[in-house]
């Protein structure tokens, strides 16, 4: 039924691995770092730059402006007309780099060191998401090479505020659907269980983040001559952090767990039979006592739970030395991790209402928010995702897991409710490889084996 | 009896005081912050400034090194064999400039702007403690300029750590007694009690500082994927330092209180006397409800009470956007406002201890202070301070204010304590000079009064 050989492809995939990787070191040497605006240049330079390897590929392109960063959105038809159409979602900004004193190589100075696997890449944004995107796009290079074809028609999205929570997406996706149509899509921004065991991820928590930064004195003052006499914001800041939880882990947010599902025994069972290694998990990072919500184990408090955390707090000086002030302001950033129907927007604004009711009487706040995503459960059985299965299978030789994911990816749900397409979430990442921290790496094989699976999931999702 | 004629000095001093202001404003152009060791060449360079003004005055002059910063000393004998000699104190090291956005001009290019007053400086140092220091260093000038001679034996030791704790200043002294005995030391670094009436400082309170780390996982980590299963480091930092306080404004680090003196009837019936206006106070700083510790009036709350206030804190992401990290670290720098016989060692000790008796179980800490001082009452009654009283008399026309000061001068205790003498505490800053505040400022009225206060203070101490 196909024209299309597999083990060809495969052989030009080894054959051209260096390539492979040369290129990805290429594409993270570009600080595509989105949160800052600093960084606005070098985010536009990471589009531009994929968009000349795909023109190589023979893809129609076309680079689409938003409010924020652009979309690089590209198409190329099968030569099989009959084709299944899929659409392919990733991302082309990272992380910031800081804290940069606590890396070992410069974070955009991508390095190719050592590892109990083989070799690893270190770099921001070497795993999320530019190793991730170059395992479907080099899969596709394959294709093209020894085809000159690809066996699905293919369409490419990758947005450039991933990593700032997908502000423009929504609309971007309203405003794109007539070209946006497909199938399927396919996300490859997630993880695999272990190094040997691939994984697809259905369920995604939500996200809402907020600033809140209140101000007492109208100025900076001498801690000797007002000392004990105000109130010093830095004070009121953590007293009202030191409230976000309770003694049992609970979020105190009003109304926090309204839209909650309880945990069903089924889904208990389920997350228990992944056998996950707790003590693995936290001896990583050096911990040794689990912590969290009463009640729930630590998979349930990370794939199903809510939580909220601070990402940053600061006020006052943070020099070298010591300066003797009462900081007029002080600040945090906060996240909330979402499950079941919790509405980011209502619960930023019950965020804003848990601050203000608790700020002395003559503070005043400020309150902004970047970011929000639903939580999002998907299918667990579909022709796409048994395709997907099976080309897992010809790479790893064994069942894939099926897992739920502690992080959120905005896109995915908007795909969903905008353009009715459901996704399956297919990534090579590994817990250990320091997303979002110092030290992003992303093991050779998971970036090789990644572009032999994707050639492979095509090779499978032909035959639906 | 004296061969000085004061009309004749307080002459030259108005027509010198162009040149006055435009000294000073050489000086304050130089950044020398203490703290921080990429001033350290600036701060060597504004001893060096005053050294070649002390010589330029016939001054014999030593910069005397220490472990830290240097100390200028610089002696000139009277011209009266049996007169009596004075060691004037100050210091030549200024608090950090930041946070540099919040001042209307650049804190090292001094600016004389309009002021209610007249006019005013705004620099950081221009009251704390440049300008303060230029008070007397002017009257010595006028001195010299119109009697080539003075009045009394003078000795100057201007320290370059003061914003620091004065951590070498102990030793300095011990290593020095044999060239640093006088009758009486002189500290130009208090406030007045308003802009037309003197004060002398007569307590001051004591301080000790402490900075902590906390670290829980060994990296930063993603909040997506470890959030709500491990204790974040923000939270547990947030949590420790909202226990610092009790709902009644009450210290909770152990033993805090123990060698804190009660109040007696007869300092609280002396402080209600200066009749301070509370309303002024909070109002000048756009607040508007007292705070602090339970059953004490903001006078006696900074006066006379012990206070413990963070004066930094920080951790995870704190720049432009949003990053969804659990920070590994987190740090606070505090400092405490001591009183009585509380012993800033065991204070620091006891700090130390709040924390760690609070860390949760698989955290690691890190404790370092920086610098200490006992709390210190002076003599109310003494011949050279009712000189000073008659001088300041003199210059304004009337009683000067015996005051507490809630700062802390850690060398008028360690002058006390090794050199065995006491200090004369008169300053001329006002309570709105934004002394370690974005645009500190100095009043020039309060600059050419202090001039002439000074000199009318030596030519009365002349007579003692």
């Amino acid at each position: 039924m196909s024209n299309f050989n597999l083990d060809t492809v495969t052989s030009h995939i080894e054959q051209d691995f260096d390539n492979s990787v040369n290129r990805l070191i290429e594409w993270l040497k570009i600080p595509s770092v989105s949160t800052d605006p600093a960084y606005n240049d070098d985010v536009r330079k990471a589009a531009d730059w994929m968009i000349n390897e795909l023109k190589g590929m023979g893809f129609d392109i076309k680079l689409i402006e938003t409010e924020g960063h652009p979309v690089v959105f590209a198409e190329r038809k099968s030569s099989n007309k009959d084709a299944k159409t899929l659409l392919y979602y990733g991302h082309y900004d990272v992380q910031p780099g800081d804290p940069f004193e606590l890396w070992d190589t410069a974070p955009f100075e991508p390095a190719i060191v050592d590892s109990p696997h083989g070799k690893k890449i270190v770099a921001r944004g070497a795993e999320d998401d530019k190793g991730q995107v170059m395992t479907f796009i080099e899969a596709f290079r394959a294709y093209v090479a020894t085809h000159d074809a690809l066996p699905c028609h293919i369409k490419i999205m990758l947005e450039g505020e991933e990593e700032t929570g997908s502000p423009s997406l929504e609309k971007f996706l309203n405003d794109n659907k007539d070209i946006l149509g497909a199938d399927i899509c396919v996300v490859c921004d997630t993880a695999m269980w272990d190094i040997d065991t691939p994984a697809i991820t259905y369920s995604l928590r939500g996200l809402v983040d907020a600033q809140v930064s209140i101000k007492g004195p109208s100025r900076d003052l001498h801690s000797g001559l007002y000392g004990g006499a105000v109130i010093n914001p830095l004070h009121a800041l953590a007293n009202i952090v030191s409230q976000l939880h309770d003694d049992e882990g609970k979020v105190q947010i009003p109304h926090f767990y309204d839209k909650v599902p309880p945990l069903t025994d089924a889904e208990r069972a389920n997350l228990a039979a992944l056998n996950f290694d707790e003590n693995a998990f936290l001896g990583e990072i050096d911990l040794s006592q689990p912590a969290g919500e009463a009640g729930y184990s630590t998979i349930e408090r990370t794939y199903a739970r809510p939580t909220c955390d601070v990402n940053g707090m600061w006020g006052g000086y943070i020099g070298e030395g010591h300066k003797t002030v009462i900081a007029s302001e002080a600040h945090v950033k906060l996240s909330c991790r979402l499950v079941g129907d919790q509405d980011p927007v209502d619960i930023a604004k019950n965020i804003e209402k848990f601050f203000k009711d608790r700020l002395p009487e003559d503070f005043t706040m400020k309150f902004h928010t970047f970011g929000a995503a639903y939580a999002l459960k998907l299918p667990i059985d579909s022709p796409y995702l048994n395709a997907a299965q099976e080309g897992l299978r010809t790479e790893y030789g064994r069942d894939t897991k099926m897992i739920g994911m502690g992080g959120s990816i905005p896109a995915v749900g908007a795909i969903k409710n905008i353009l009715g397409l459901d996704s399956v979430m297919v990534g090579f990442g590994l817990s250990d490889d320091n997303i979002h921290s110092p030290n992003e790496k992303y093991e050779l094989t998971c970036l090789r084996r990644g572009i032999r699976s994707h050639a492979a999931i095509l090779h499978e999702i032909a035959k639906v």
